[in-house]
């Protein structure tokens, strides 16, 4: 409740309420004077995204969006390797995320269907594996979108059918900065798939490959060396990639996704705290969203756009 | 040498001549009332194929394209699971092939970069996706492509630097009948990469995946059983898959590359003694020049196309 | 201190000191009353572990040993699928833990080298192993051992060179209830490996493969259905496998190394209000002390011995 | 027929009949002058191989076993890292030999299971991970063997059951020159397993992991480098692997279990041309049966045995 706000004792405020109520509380919050955490995605529409960021840079509090993915010790320390020249020079980025939650077409049709709700897999979705880029490669300046319906309609839960009015499936083209090409892919109607971000950067002088489902471990191809050896290396999570070691002392033990939201949390108060931390802040949120949007946008009218 | 037509001795001609030369002699072969074997692309232009399936029609003849990632006993046994239903009504496809001959910077300038050598990727590589396609799920009907030069110049062999022509990446969205997406994405300079095919073919009970550079292996998902039970099973090759048992009795032990084109050899005179044979004859072989086309057109014009 | 066996606002104790004092801090404790949660192994020498056995039937309190493997959610669906018979009757089991924290043969010499820190990897990690064990087939009823040094000697803090004391090494034949054989094979100078508990149970029916690296999935064939899709079926951990649904609502999104340690503590609570609980308690972490006693007498005498 | 040895025109006898006939065959065709290639196992007893060696011996003659997957290009490939120290000194070596031919306790007692076919997995078996000893790491001095039956008895054909006269598992430790330890275990009872050989070569500076169902690729550890990049690299086979570029000039393109039998012939063909060759001679193929005798000798007696 908004008593919340005038309590001097609270500095930060964690929205994880529906979509459509974050821009009011985080508005609110930080108007407040508060520091705002605030679940993905950023709002339902991109006028309130961009409220969101000029509260926030009025108010000079910090703003981070909840995208934990980006905090596995390996992501970070896969951004370190692209950003210090270890694959080279980035040439081509792919990045797939499917799960299979609406993979059954027996399921009876529920608000994840309905338009209301977002365009489907893209925002449902895809916002994650765009966070994922930011920190990684850095995001798309250009976008064209084709989002599918594995499914035209759904049991109704009244009988009959009901027509699906978003999309399970998103596949979109990329370019980056510099005319690198890319390709995401969102699927929540993938058999098999549980928590899949496959993620594959090439670059011109090696590659590295993720896959969120084994998230304690990462793949490095580099041509160095002999090549009658070259081969992509199966990397463990270890006290290497900090903050591992802050979590278990010896390497190949495993973090959880779980621990990911704890290293979330820390990296909130660091940036509190005017340290240097790893978040995605409301400007990175914003950028993401517009990517988002523009993406319908492109599908809708069957041809590229602009994503900044 | 012509001569080889006016041998009544000779009934197969097998053309593996450079590209351009493929359609004069393949027409010559079967004007001469000889089946052809017709090493990949069919033709350089598409006019150029188009008359060498005419003259396949007028002649009667077998005229076959030497698709040899066909025959592997893994993808007709995969093509069969697809047709009987076995992971229900497919949903959604993807197919990546990616290998890395062009991965270095460094490499001197070749033919292989001329515009003359054709469109890169797409009909160098992505000729051999399709082909899959076309058995496993059908080809595409609608093409929105994207072609990409990771390397803007190369080493010229006199000095100084020489622009790349054509491009070593393709990525394009697919529409399949029915309205099922897909994705295809080509890429010649991914490190790492040595002869990966990778497809993904999603349905509304199940999912298929298949890398080339594990041919001896597929991997199935269904969900039928037990939930607590469900996961991608990895399917050893075995004489559950013809025609696999007549090269090696005990299962698991593996086809090589070669064995492919023996096979494809065998199919080639089964469909010459009027047999059932899986073979990509000039008529889907016609179609995948239509799509690798239709492909190019899409990426020179920034918008969707029909490949049909 | 002593003070706390005194107090009676406490109920357990947690014994986590160096492994000399468990037998006397465990005891004290049970003899004041208090639960018991002792960590790995459970005594240095059997006598003291059958004292503490002794002290813990006497005091009629819950007594647990800290194993924290067999807490993996997963571990428990491998086991309830051996004890329902998903395989079938057991036929053979091999069972691998491997580590490199003393593979490098430049690192000093330090205390883990000594023969005062007990026989090596038998009893620095093989423990591990027959944990698993207990739950998923049982302990064995026979063994046969060799332990080796990968590296004789190595460099003394203090200048010169150090004969190491203890085996890096051990790999030991074992027999099982009516007959069945298994492999124990545990080393800790094994580069490469980090958290490797890799095992192998074979049924009659089908088979069963876990890789404690990979602790979020495991492998199932079993030969029903149709032999053309037969193979071992990654399984990804989910709401599917309890009590992994407490932690995370989404499939195959990953428990982390501390999180099982979280479950043990759930588990033990459970035990303690006379709950069915998954645990290893003193009898079980009693059978286990003796079956690693009765290996390292093995590999002295060089012959079979009896492990129960 | 006997014609075959006083015809001139034949250089190389290959011996391919029953294991009881190859001693008498061999040695007939040795005395006659031969060259002879013989198939694994050597002879059904120890005595009839020392006879074939002296025969070999007596001759001059090139006389190999037919050991064919030794032939993999990546076979000599690791035997050459290896031997160049790319992973130190050996410490510790594994190797397990699976398939499940014999894994259903309803398929009918044949002959597999009669005493006089051999020991069971340990000749049927063993002996190809013995000849990837022999050219990986040298055969082991001593041996310590378990076998057992997972299955008493099975169906007799004619009504009835009837006990299973040999051992489907084999369990052995190893010890090799210098002190070094090892695991041997076969097993042709693993439900699930097709043609698994898994190799695991732990050295003082690395590690070599193969799997023979994927016989195109094997791994590499190597403690070179930045330590956040170690890993098991996955190398495919390529022309950097000799004799693969004979085969297809592409990498990871896949040699098959057929194509290891034509490299067999051709380095038959070039001991005889007097030239360096990776064979099997009728040394190595004796100390492989001297081994295998060892190992069924340990496991009656229950004790260590030497093997050499």
């Amino acid at each position: 409740s908004r008593d919340l706000l005038a309590d001097p004792a609270i500095d930060v405020i964690s929205v994880t309420t529906p979509n459509q109520f974050h821009a009011e509380m985080a508005i609110a919050a930080l108007e407040a004077g508060k520091h705002v955490w605030c679940e993905k995605p950023m709002a339902t529409s991109q006028a309130d995204a961009e409220r969101m960021l000029a509260a926030q840079r009025a108010s000079g509090r910090v703003a981070v969006m909840g995208y934990n993915y980006i905090q596995n010790p390996l992501v970070r320390h896969m951004a370190a390797l692209v950003r210090n020249g270890a694959i080279g020079a980035v040439t081509h980025v792919r990045v797939e995320m499917d799960e299979d939650y609406m993979a059954d077409p027996a399921e009876p049709f529920y608000w994840k269907s309905e338009a209301s709700s977002g365009y489907g897999a893209l925002d449902d979705f895809a916002v994650h594996p765009l966070s994922l880029l930011s920190v990684l490669v850095g995001l798309p300046t250009d976008v064209m979108a084709a989002m599918a319906k594995p499914y035209a309609d759904r049991p109704a839960r009244d009988g009959g059918r009901r027509a699906v009015e978003n999309h399970d499936i998103a596949n979109v083209l990329l370019t980056f900065e510099g005319g690198v090409s890319g390709v995401l892919m969102a699927n929540r109607s993938a058999w098999g798939r549980k928590g899949r971000i496959f993620i594959q950067i090439y670059g011109s002088d090696g590659s590295i490959l993720y896959d969120q489902e084994r998230m304690n471990e990462f793949q490095l191809y580099d041509r160095a060396g002999n090549p009658a050896n070259h081969g992509f290396r199966t990397v463990l999570t270890s006290g290497q990639h900090a903050p591992y070691g802050r979590f278990i002392p010896a390497p190949g033990h495993g973090l959880g996704f779980n621990d990911l939201k704890i290293i979330e949390c820390r990296e909130l108060m660091a940036a509190i705290a005017g340290e240097p931390a790893h978040v995605v802040d409301f400007e990175t949120g914003f950028a993401i969203e517009k990517a988002v949007h523009a993406m319908a946008e492109s599908h809708n009218r069957r041809q590229w756009m602009s994503a900044i």
